[in-house]
């Protein structure tokens, strides 16, 4: 930079965001602002031209209102968890970090409502109302490091959903900074209220409609009783079929999971559970909770499921500690698959669950077609499937090979009726594919929308929605990283 | 009308519409039009200029094109059971009724999907799927009359909506004409598709955003065992807390209601059930399903709260007519109101469940304050409240001084927290206490959210949101009659 060069416009919001949020709310030295380069996948990389840390919605308020003026780009970012480069920064944008928004409001235990700031971590709320008997739903497998602003802005799921829902069933209310800096309160303290839904736009909306800074959440009763099953099958279709014929029973678990082969293998490998056997196509983990008397009729049910589809071992866990031991498998799958291979790429998509078995073949032929092994785990009650394509990046081409390969997975999906994403969202990621599923009026409505609040486009633009950008620089810009991220 | 003026831009659409949906489709015969001239809630009337009748999503596009085209305002009208005025007639616009779009398009067991016509009747949903043992989970009381695609304007409840959630939480995509004619896909066959949520938007949008021409439903498994209880109390209080104890234990019954003692002695009067005591303050009904396992053990835990809180007599009703007997009176409860006072008008507001004693109390001042008798019914697990103010409108002014009184019981039920309508919707009724709810910055985002879909403001004018029509003149115009609604 030359000494005579007009001032840099973040330079001179940098001193009014200091008169704000004080000198220690803003990060403007190069080596500190490494540390938000990037979320969970770490193939995106974009230093912020600066970082604001807000404590309060007036803060973020006045943070916006001054970027709405000057026209400077922002993004928001809870605690960079996230898997589809939601939060990647912009190179001359601002990024409006809510680590320090982490307050408990209130909590009303008779209504079952917990008021919480965007920057609390997800398992706060179960720790902070889990003595008295209750919890909170939604269990992404981040969520001891993640935020519920970051969970808002993506929609997040987890394992529970099944039974459960995901975020979006489980906020009542919200406090929205829109990016002209005005104050939005959408939904409230009751389930339904009149008007439009805006509380169930903004979830989802990958932090393109503003910043969430006050959010009302739906705490549940702590089950009584919880279950684990696992079963072991000769093959995925049996596993499949399976959870089918539980669904069709009317039981609704709270979650069912499928590994495969090459997963249990890698797993086993890794963790040695010595639950899962190694020469099985497939195991099932069936988790029921409720009343101890529906827990244990529900049990006896989904055991004789399972052996009607020829499972070969089913083991039942009631305690804490053999759930755990049970879960452990799964819960390394990922992990496992790092150890595996040098390097893996986890795909996100959803399909409906009568179509497990013929997608499953179909992913696999896409594997032998492009010459990649695939290890699948599936969220099998909701059809979310994580296909972990293995890979070398130190092997040119292949990189982009895989990245075709995680598209083609997802074509399939769409084409059987399912979804992009089931629980990482869009972000820079999937932009692309967004035409694969939406047509030209769905994805003008969806822009429509966004510019109902978002009318300047400041507000992390680039994100969800396909653009030039996006769909060709960005995909060869990306780095192939994704080691050792552990979730699930 | 004279001779020479101009034609008749209705006259000239009406043989633009018999083109499309053939002469039988078009009403223009003023006689015939005024079936159409109000829906459940006859206190509104307006006769439309034309009534269109089509049968597939291509012939509303059409429709709705020329209407856009030409600048001509429409409604869109199911089975016009509606109780907020939401599909009243405009005189100089169309009435789009969907009356012939009566077909269940497809019916997935295994994946739990129904796609219809907006014009299906919420009961034929069950009706179709029942033998296969699941069901519909959403019930309006008009549910064997009233249409699907008015359930997603108004996002309909139900006595089960506790436990099941109202109609948003069981559509999961929907085909929309909007309202420049084009059609809009949203949501899908999985719960979650990623965007914004513009299903969530459509459903209780009250037809301001376009018209629903197939929708996706989910449907459940019929559950195994169903067991009502009647319990009795000397209080509300009473009662409002043994609903707080239920819900507290981790219990989410089906549906739990609550009378006061005027309108238990109005249905003991009317219908003579027998099982509701005249000296009881309240009756509480909780309606539990599930297992037979974990109805059997939540009955029994349902029978300690109510004792536990002083119930005097609780019954129980597991076989299918003794069920049906213990609802009698509630489901009475309405159409006794009737038979009590010459007119009655019923207000629809949410609370926080925790507030159901004192809220109940300043409705009573209110009743007291105003001179007017308030016989009290509850969906009390969801905190619904409605109140029936009874009244003659013979008396002058009385009228006046019930709708300043409904008023005043909305404010209050805003004051804590909860909400303008549970179930009913804002319609012409409601419009004017929007600003009660919601700031001026949240009610431009919705207008501008309006303005994505309908940006001429064609679809369903002067609905949900204030104008000074709907504040100034509407409620003057308005008429009283609400006497012999069975609905609850």
């Amino acid at each position: 930079m030359f000494l005579k060069s007009p001032p840099d416009p973040i330079q001179t919001v940098a001193r009014e965001f200091e008169t704000i949020v004080g000198k220690d709310g803003v990060i403007r030295r190069k080596d500190e602002l490494l540390t938000y380069e990037c979320d969970g996948i770490t193939g995106y990389r974009q230093r912020p031209a600066l970082v604001v840390l807000p404590r309060t919605t007036e803060q973020i308020a006045a943070i916006v209102k001054i970027c709405h003026e000057k026209e400077i780009p922002w993004v928001a970012r809870g605690a960079g968890t996230g898997l589809s480069g939601g939060a990647l920064p912009l190179e001359n944008g601002v990024l409006i970090v809510t680590a320090r928004m982490n307050r408990i409001l209130s909590i009303d235990l008779d209504n079952q409502r917990v008021v919480v700031q965007p920057g609390v971590i997800n398992n706060w709320v179960t720790q902070a109302v889990s003595g008295a008997g209750f919890y909170y739903a939604p269990d992404p497998s981040s969520q001891i490091i993640c935020s519920i602003g970051g969970n808002v802005a993506e929609n997040s799921g987890g394992v529970h959903c099944l039974k459960y829902g995901v975020t979006s069933n489980h906020v009542l209310g919200l406090k929205i900074v829109i990016p002209d800096g005005s104050i939005l309160d959408t939904g409230g303290f009751v389930p339904e209220t009149p008007g439009y839904d805006l509380t169930g736009v903004f979830v989802g909306s990958e932090g393109t409609l503003g910043i969430a800074t006050e959010i009302t959440l739906r705490i549940l009763k702590t089950p009584e009783s919880i279950c684990v099953l696992l079963a072991d099958f000769t093959s995925v279709e049996a596993a499949g079929q399976t959870v089918a014929d539980i669904i069709k029973s009317g039981i609704i678990p709270a979650g069912m999971e499928i590994m495969d082969n090459l997963s249990i293998n890698s797993v086993e490998d890794v963790v040695a559970t010595g639950c899962y056997p190694r020469d099985a196509e497939a195991v099932l983990l069936v988790e029921l909770d409720g009343l101890a008397v529906e827990v244990a009729a529900n049990k006896h049910r989904v055991g004789e499921i399972c052996r009607q589809n020829g499972a070969r071992n089913i083991t039942a866990a009631n305690d804490a500690e053999t759930r755990l031991k049970l879960w452990k498998g799964r819960k390394a799958a990922f992990a496992a698959a790092g150890k595996m291979s040098r390097n893996y790429f986890v795909q996100d998509g959803v399909i409906p669950r009568s179509q497990l078995a013929p997608v499953l073949q179909e992913i696999n032929a896409l594997g032998e077609k492009y010459g990649y092994k695939i290890a699948n785990v599936f969220h099998a009650g909701d059809g979310n499937l994580h296909p972990l394509i293995l890979y070398d990046n130190k092997v040119k081409g292949a990189w982009e090979e895989v990245e075709e390969l995680g598209g083609e997975i997802l074509k399939v999906c769409v084409r059987v009726g399912g979804s992009l994403s089931g629980e990482h969202g869009i972000g820079v990621d999937k932009s692309c594919y967004m035409p694969a599923m939406f047509n030209e009026i769905d994805l003008e409505t969806m822009g429509y929308v966004r510019d109902c609040f978002n009318p300047k486009g400041l507000a992390n633009p680039g994100k969800l929605f396909p653009t030039p950008r996006t769909c060709g620089e960005a995909a060869n810009a990306k780095q192939q990283e994704f080691n050792g991220v552990d979730l699930f």
